[in-house]
């Protein structure tokens, strides 16, 4: 008989590992003999820097396979508890229809789709963010909405700094309403010191006092009061001051739209719109506005324009693009949008229609006034006189026998100090949630029957001026997808146009687009984490504690720092949480002067965004030839500064692409004149393992987890922007006033609307640490040598602009097309939408040097994927050399043309290249292609015809 | 204030139901307008003869809504208890990858889809469908695989039905080893008392003393043997007959495959290939046998031909499907796949690799081997001297202090008779299932350590001689798909081929393509449902028990039978069952001799063929002018059978769409000469709210689970056919060997596997009906609304053929092309493939009258997806006539040259029509083109030159 192998070498240890890279061992020999080397090792050698490599593995548990992970973060989520929560404050039980939730929010199609810079290959989800801004615009009564920002209290925050930009008051003070949402208040807060606002939070009753640029209502408010909110706007627009309305989207369908009203600026959350609460999020804000602030609008815009054809075609208008964002001159960092929430909310309402959204709002508001009718029979005094979905009871000394027996009913209510308590319903409440809250409130022996309440003549919460009278959501696309099978199709036609992951390579520098394992989703539509509401008493959310300090303690291992903060929600919104807290630290010691913010001119456009916001002066500091910091350049500025230093914004590797060698000196620099310095993690994918940011010298860093830890881009969010930071920044990071985070000062304000900001998704990221272990670092050796593997064989068709030590590039390389562009005409956008036509999608363009296209492959492309991209890229460069030797007119050829669409070839055909070059030039297109929808669109057409709802049906047609 | 809704008019009853249905109000106000009819009542009350009229609203609990349903199934769910199962018996436990959990088995563009009959637009299954054969010819070393069986068991009595077919050797004796699993010992001697075959079970050794034409062996054996079959497969060639092996799939990894030891045909179940237990399936059988015996292989091939172009193209070879089963000289009814199974199982060995499946059964074995070696040393005796993954014990008086040790563990073993016990090993397994089946084994302080068992020098438990040797799966299709990335791009580029309900209506005659809605199948990936082993005890599958005995009384609500059996897991496979009960009840009262079947010739070819199986005589009723059973005739042969009549077989309404006027009578009759009349289910859904089966006269009829009544046709599979009979027939159904059901006669034999047939995907159907409820009826309804809609708009264009009363058709109709065909060339094969080009699917094709289609719309589609068809069909017919005018010739125009693909627009274009005439024809098409990919595929070709295996990769270059 035969040796079998023992059971220790058939276990495999590495089983995620092996499907979470893309080549397999014998791939990687290949690759490593193209360039040159004998092994891994030795690649990583040349081009790491040795005086920042971590010379040990993670200290991380040894990694688990996928089953074994999955199980223990089943034990987690079982010990969180499913409880009835009708705590309301801006988050509500909502049912995602089953449809919706298999094919957009588990479907790859959508989840790993990337934010739409390229609209001829994002026509799907294009609509179904044009349908929620539409949806937006008809619910709130304003003129123009935009496509999603992070939550309802940063959402505020934005509304503020856009008042403070177009109010022709004279004032620096803005005023809140103390019955807004306390989240809210919180993050307003924080973001009117940063600004350097003047705010004050006080009654309704006493805005007239004040002298304001603006003021922030909430309809209905925090205590579901429904309040008449003309006479206050009226008295702002008669002192020049904008009127800011947070709104529940829901009761918009029964009541007077806020636009209606006079509001200038309505914003809220869409999460009850069928995305589950989550824990907190991530959930889509939406925000509408006046025609005339158009161009003040914070965040991405999806607009209507027309393609080389003519045809209609969407895409993201004003160019609100990371980066475009204008750097100094910004007034908002925003460039993340929660596109795959806003998608879900949107189609929540192409599938329930207006006529079903009504009479969800109908019956969430008529079980409210039986249960008003039912508690103010048996005498329970209310705090608000009018409401939707919400009451604030006086209960005085019944306050904890009513909430002993909520707890043995297991409902969670709202506790407002000791002598009130508040109760929302929502679409999941019943006529038993009605019953069973009598019981609560008024004890055993009650009496009162919903039935009969029911039948009784009840009077209507909603004042009889504030009833909405008029319609919504009249576009077709509202009323076709009612039944499931026109849904779905629905669904597939939207999901059909894009290309995503599940396509193809998405190439795109500085966004790591790896896998998104279809494991590591799994637990977040699992009850346990998806519905739980983020205030909840903390011992019910046992299971995501435990999940949560879990990842931070990796996360805390595989950067080097001592804390991490969770609450942001988006790589941007990081870096304003690290800022806030390294000026709250300077502050803490006496040297709240400090407000100097050194950049290097290779930044990301978000960098010196963030840097306004948190109200410092940015000063940029020069590269080299090589794309280097000028070393002595940032000597200079650095000592100029001096005591005004605050700190250093840095990527690193940098967003050129190479680990520059002088990191720990520009470290020390900044340190030595007191600054603190700002790691931007974007680039962190290039250090998991090898490197750590703490160890390199920064303070403070955030990490996109929606980027290095697998976290899906969602067609264009959510993200988490987690940061890590040094001890002595810790007591400085964001608290919260509802769910207190120990750790950082309790009185620090908060960023964010929830305490872990999006807290549904981390599962993602555990599941990610948790599968790979100490192996991380393998993943980032096989992103190096992808990225090496493709710079060496594009570089002689298109040259690599910048390169590290031993000419080797970190984990992406920038491809220089200006000298092609110069000689030929053909420029980086040109090849970008020629990629289409091989089904790629385009690498990044122009960042973060103008006329270049940036790639970064990650580890998880195959060496078969590569290949299939070098020989596009080839392809493409002997197509530009037709047209440099005039064998094709310089603007009639298939790369001013591309990308080439169905209409291009069932029309007339007078082109001097065939159909078959067009639209099949590779032997994959033959076999597997994929079609853009629409051919190259006019953006500036679209922005000189600013057009941001649904489209009228005749437009299609013609 | 105004007055609002109250809450019970707010409520939604019908909100499942508004889902379902296709048309909405205003949309069936549209049809019934166009129909002339004032109401829907009016409608039914023309079409449905008032003498089978169900007078009164079915008897079922009102609906629930999606989330009241799924918390109501969870309820059940959590009753199962989910032990480690290692009873072993066919059924292993097993990790579905998730991409593949998620990407197919979740995925309505894979689970939605229909058999492929239409080759063109099914590609992307059908390859791998094709992959599942290479898989199967690789690891059992023979020649030829089919695209699966309905289970081990069926596939056990075709290889006997097969051995008969093919031996040279004179003889009526089947031989079956009596350590085969007991269900497949008694589905075989089901069949074989059916066919008239002659049976011995006895020990192998004792095989020699038999003139057989057959044996059955199986590898490894129900204990756990590994015997060298090499000798008994000899001895059976040198009588003629024919050696069939029943095989474990993953232990054909390590053992040398039977094909090389000789076997004539070798199959088994392909579950543990990732397709979880699910109680019992569904799970793909494989079926492999020689080349010479291709022509007599049941169920269906998949094979390789050219396509228009001459392009390689993929399609059901040798023309094995329903309505080409060879009727009266059948031996086989068999037309269900269970193909979304069988995918999974071909798409895990493309996701693991050779070397990852070998890893796979190595680590089993290993594991067994550990397992072994700790018991035998400690005394426990072997009843099986070798083995792969189980191992049978002599554990004497022990047992029941083990099972009680096991039962503490949560550990479920085989039981087997009063001394010995079994246990299976599986992919799930690990040391510490070892550790514990020790600690079962042993009772505590065994002192054995599975570390030092391990380091030691472990026997093979697999003989030297039987150790394979022989490569597999080395085609680069199972070598290249290892990564996550890769796989997840390989499953949409598959999906991306194909056409399903997710895409466009599937209008197929009698084949019920209706809305499988996604809150119907989230459940039966629920773990509770998914993973159980069919023979746990009885207690651990209260759960199972519950939702099925509440399916069984509603399906007797619905049908109006006494007794449902649901064991037939395929339609035909009830067929099969009620005529078995037939025969058996009239065997119980001296009626043996009662052996003629009648059949109308507008039968389904499905029905002979099982009337054959149970060895009856058909003989052919013939049809009027009109369609229908021709009365007299069938009096007339109703008489001449007299005592000889065992049965009718009837489909209500007809297979030609109409609900025949005199069914009543004819059951009569049938009843009056001491016959039983069977209902064929296939229209059930014309009857579902409106008629009884079982009121108009059947004494027994088999549902498909999979038309009416929701489960997906998973693109050719699973099906579901359990039947109804009346009380007089209930003791004749099928019990089972291992779990017995009450109500049948315990000894009946099995006609399946399983006890419940495919367990794991009743709760589809039970969603359905618990959502709907009484208003099934409304379903019911609509579809014949939907029907006669069509009929009235496409009937100038293309005659309906069949009518009922008042000029309706039932819930479908016969389009007659034959008039056409006679004036123009075009026949109604060019218009189903025309279709393609307007992206439907086509229409049943020729059956049941030659050179027609069959259209079924079924309630799901709405009014704007049914006008989408009519257009089609009606811009057909001008295409029709632009070739009858002679503007286009007879064998270049679009509608011979259909359906068009990529390749021909690519293409040298020189035709009388234009390139957007050929892809575009339609508005639909130019907004979101399906394309085929394809051209028409070359079936002679196909079957000239049979090659059923994977594509050497050369073939698709060129």
């Amino acid at each position: 008989m035969s040796k079998s192998p023992s059971l220790s070498q058939l276990n495999q240890p590495d089983a995620f590992l092996r499907r979470h890279l893309g080549p397999d061992e014998a791939e990687r020999r290949t690759m490593l003999e193209a360039l040159g080397v004998a092994s891994l090792d030795e690649l990583i050698v040349q081009t790491v820097p040795p005086a920042i490599r971590l010379n040990r593995p993670l200290e991380l548990p040894p990694a688990l396979d996928e089953q074994g992970a999955l199980a223990r973060l089943r034990g987690y989520a079982q010990q969180n508890q499913l409880w009835t929560s009708l705590i309301g404050t801006g988050y509500y039980g909502t049912v995602t229809p089953t449809v919706i939730l298999r094919n957009v929010l588990e479907n790859p199609g959508w989840y790993t789709a990337y934010t739409p810079y390229q609209p001829e290959i994002a026509q799907g989800r294009l609509e179904a963010l044009l349908n929620f801004q539409q949806l937006t615009i008809d619910l709130t009564g304003l003129d123009l909405a935009s496509a999603s920002l992070l939550d309802e209290a940063t959402a505020a925050a934005e509304a503020m700094a856009l008042a403070k930009r177009v109010a022709k008051a004279k004032s620096n003070l803005f005023f809140v309403d103390v019955n807004c949402h306390p989240q809210t208040i919180s993050v307003v807060r924080t973001r009117a010191q940063a600004f350097g606002f003047d705010l004050v939070v006080d009654e309704l009753d006493t805005l007239g006092q004040h002298a304001v640029f603006g003021a922030l209502l909430q309809y209905p408010d925090s205590r579901g009061e429904v309040r008449d909110l003309r006479p206050l706007i009226d008295g702002l627009h008669a002192r020049q001051a904008i009127a800011c309305v947070a709104a529940d989207l829901l009761s918009l369908l029964l009541l007077t739209p806020p636009g209606e009203l006079g509001a200038d600026v309505v914003l809220g959350s869409a999460q009850r719109f069928g995305v589950p609460m989550g824990y907190g999020g991530p959930h889509a804000a939406f925000f509408a506005t006046r025609d005339e602030f158009k161009r003040a609008m914070p965040g991405r815009i999806i607009g209507v324009s027309r393609d080389a054809r003519g045809n209609t075609a969407l895409r993201m208008a004003l160019q609100t693009r990371e980066q475009h964002i204008r750097r100094e001159k910004a007034n908002s960092n925003v460039c993340t949008s929660q596109v795959l929430l806003a998608n879900i909310a949107s189609l929540y309402a192409v599938y329930h229609g207006p006529e079903g959204l009504r009479r969800i709002a109908q019956r969430v508001h008529r079980l409210t006034a039986i249960l008003a009718a039912g508690l103010f029979a048996k005498g329970l005094k209310r705090v608000n006189a009018h409401f939707f979905d919400t009451l604030t009871l006086e209960v005085g000394a019944q306050q904890a026998a009513i909430l002993e027996r909520a707890r043995a009913a297991r409902y969670n209510l709202r506790i407002v100090g000791e002598d009130r308590l508040g109760v929302s319903l929502d679409e999941t409440s019943s006529a038993e949630t009605v019953a069973t809250l009598f019981d609560i409130f008024l004890g055993a022996g009650h009496g009162l029957s919903i039935a009969v309440l029911d039948a009784g003549d009840l009077s209507d919460g909603i004042p009889g001026t504030l009833q909405r009278r008029s319609g919504y959501l009249g576009h077709p696309v509202f009323n076709r997808h009612h039944s499931e099978t026109e849904m779905l199709r629905y669904l597939r036609q939207l999901e059909g146009k894009d290309l995503a992951l599940n396509q193809a390579m998405i190439p795109l520098g500085s966004c790591t687009m790896k896998l998104n394992a279809t494991s590591e989703m799994i637990p977040i539509t699992w009850p346990e984490f998806a519905n739980l509401h983020p205030f909840v008493p903390r011992e019910q959310a046992e299971g995501y504690r435990l999940m949560i300090d879990e990842l931070e303690s990796w996360l805390r291992t595989i950067t080097g720092f001592d804390a991490i903060c969770m609450q942001p929600n988006s790589g941007a919104q990081g870096e304003y949480a690290g800022l806030l807290a390294i000026r709250r630290y300077h502050e803490s010691h006496g040297e709240g002067h400090r407000n100097l913010c050194l950049i290097p001119s290779s930044a990301h456009g978000t960098n010196p965004a963030s840097a306004i916001m948190a109200s410092m002066r940015v000063v940029i500091v020069e590269c080299d030839k090589g794309g280097n910091v000028d070393l002595e350049d940032l000597k200079l500025k650095a000592a100029e500064a001096g005591a005004q230093l605050a700190c250093l914004m840095i990527t690193y590797p940098s967003t050129h692409g190479v680990y520059e060698e002088g990191i720990r000196e520009i470290c020390e620099v900044i340190h030595s004149h007191g600054g603190q310095v700002y790691m931007d993690g974007a680039n962190l994918n290039a250090q998991v393992g090898l490197a750590r940011p703490a160890d390199i010298g920064a303070d403070v860093s955030h990490m996109n987890l929606h980027k290095t830890f697998c976290i899906p881009h969602g067609g264009g969010g959510p993200g988490m922007g987690p940061i890590g930071v040094k001890q002595h920044l810790a007591p400085f990071v964001a608290n919260h006033p509802v769910i207190r985070i120990e750790g950082p000062n309790p009185l620090n304000d908060a960023v964010s609307a929830a305490p872990w900001g999006s807290a549904s998704i981390l599962p993602i990221s555990w599941m990610y640490i948790a599968m790979m272990g100490p192996q991380l670092a393998d993943a980032t050796e096989v992103a190096i040598l992808n990225a090496n593997y493709l710079a060496q064989r594009l570089d002689g068709a298109f040259p690599v602009l910048y390169r590290g030590r031993n000419e080797r590039v970190a984990h992406e390389c920038i491809l220089d097309l200006r000298p092609l562009k110069a000689q030929t005409g053909i420029s980086e956008e040109d090849v970008a939408k020629r990629l289409m036509d091989y089904g790629f999608h385009a690498p990044t363009m122009s960042f973060p040097v103008p006329g270049t296209l940036m790639v970064e492959p990650t580890e998880s492309e195959s060496l078969h994927e590569l290949d299939r991209f070098v020989e596009a890229m080839l392809s493409i460069r002997a197509e530009i050399a037709k047209v440099e030797t005039g064998e094709w007119p310089a603007e009639d050829n298939p790369l001013k043309r591309a990308p080439h669409t169905l209409a291009d070839v069932t029309g007339p055909w007078e082109r001097p290249y065939g159909i078959a070059e067009a639209v099949t030039p590779s032997e994959h297109t033959r076999a597997f292609k994929y079609w853009p929808a629409v051919n190259r669109v006019d953006n500036v057409f679209g922005d000189r015809n600013l057009f941001c709802a649904c489209v009228p049906v005749d437009e299609y047609r013609e």
